[in-house]
């Protein structure tokens, strides 16, 4: 099975050119960072005509719904392997068609926002957000004083979070700039997760803490994020580390 | 640059046919998890007629003297390609020519163990070996209420090892069998250390603790050591779990 290992900000996947159906326990044991190639997730990219489909599992093996960081991957390679004509193209996910536009950086539509309410936890505020995945976004003094694999871990398992959340521990360094520190559900802290970069704009945005354009601090490098009315752009390098083959379970 | 990614008892590495020449900085690039390729260290493996020379790099860099695993994986990878004719050859290595013995599982000698002395820390007692690399090994009761990271770190860069030092935290489940955690200097934590294991024999052997010929549960996996009058054996699974191309830095 020949693959293409990426990443994005830090965030890194085994990608496969599809059609392919894969295994809860292939994409565990691919995603081993010891005894298999090691990964935040699995993608599996299939040609469409002038469109290409994306498929993703988080490294647990459950199939997720988005990832930002994976699917600017996705357009990187689309370009790369020639699955499109041009720069700019529709991505079909599992949360409906996005657009993505592919340079020296990619720039990928997320979709519609929401910002669904908020829930106190252990003394702390969670503001809820949508982006295609659910987002519980807290706004602290430093994220690094936060013990995120502890909180993080307890946030995910909350009763409130029956699907479970990704969580997101914001700072805010000025009307366009925050930083923050993610926990993804079914993987851990990440260097970085697109979709939190957005839930987390689009929550210090509504709170009036910061504009709708904004650069995100994490810790895999930096990203920008606009929301607008009815979508949400997330912009930021993407790019093939090493193809492999590897020989299955 | 093709390359393959192999592991025994999970302690994994990047594994070059050579001759190459490796910079500190591309090693560090590969052993990256994220960014790189994502090992506990590097191997070149060059064929020399009837044996092979193995030359090792850990993930920060730094050139090693020796590493148990490492060489297991050099003895399966030699058989694969055919660089050797039989299964039992010999291998050039920084701290001279080694037996192996290649077969499901992969044995191969790893030298004289001399076991040199012992000093105080923090009020707990360690071992000195030497197995061509240096070790600190300390008899606990429970590996896991032991903080490595912690503990292990103070031990590497205690002024009584001016260059760094590998420790075991070992407790004596029975006369032929042993259970350890170990701190490699220069990469942190590892599931496993080939010469971890054969020093930490070599010590609970002198102690009386244990025989000569003793089963070791990693947390990677159980090897199995034998401590002769002047060299040592280590017997464990090693195999090949993908192979790729990198671009290079």
């Amino acid at each position: 099975m020949r693959f293409v290992k990426m990443e994005g900000l830090g965030n890194d996947f085994v990608v496969f050119e599809g059609p392919l159906v894969l295994s809860a326990d292939q994409v565990s044991a691919l995603c081993d960072r010891r005894r298999g190639v090691g990964a935040d997730g699995v993608l599996v990219v299939t040609p469409l005509g002038e469109r290409v489909r994306m498929e993703y599992w988080n490294a647990d093996g459950t199939p997720a719904e988005m990832c930002g960081n994976g699917l600017r991957c996705v357009g990187r390679l689309a370009v790369d392997r020639g699955m499109v004509d041009g720069a700019e193209f529709t991505v079909e996910t599992p949360v409906g068609p996005r657009r993505v536009i592919v340079g020296d950086q990619v720039t990928v539509d997320l979709g519609r926002v929401t910002v669904t309410g908020s829930v106190d936890i252990d003394g702390a505020r969670y503001h809820e957000a949508d982006v295609g995945n659910p987002h519980a976004v807290r706004i602290v003094d430093d994220p690094d004083l936060v013990p995120v694999a502890e909180v993080g871990s307890k946030v995910e398992h909350h009763p409130r979070f029956p699907a479970g959340v990704n969580v997101e521990f914001v700072t805010v360094a000025g009307p366009d700039r925050i930083r923050l520190r993610v926990w993804e559900r079914g993987v851990g802290e990440t260097l970085a997760c697109g979709t939190g970069a957005v839930a987390s704009v689009a929550v210090s945005h509504r709170l009036g803490v910061t504009g709708a354009d904004v650069e995100v601090d994490l810790p895999g490098g930096t990203a920008r994020v606009r929301i607008d009315e009815d979508r949400s752009w997330l912009t930021g390098p993407a790019r093939v580390v090493f193809e492999g083959e590897w020989p299955g379970l």
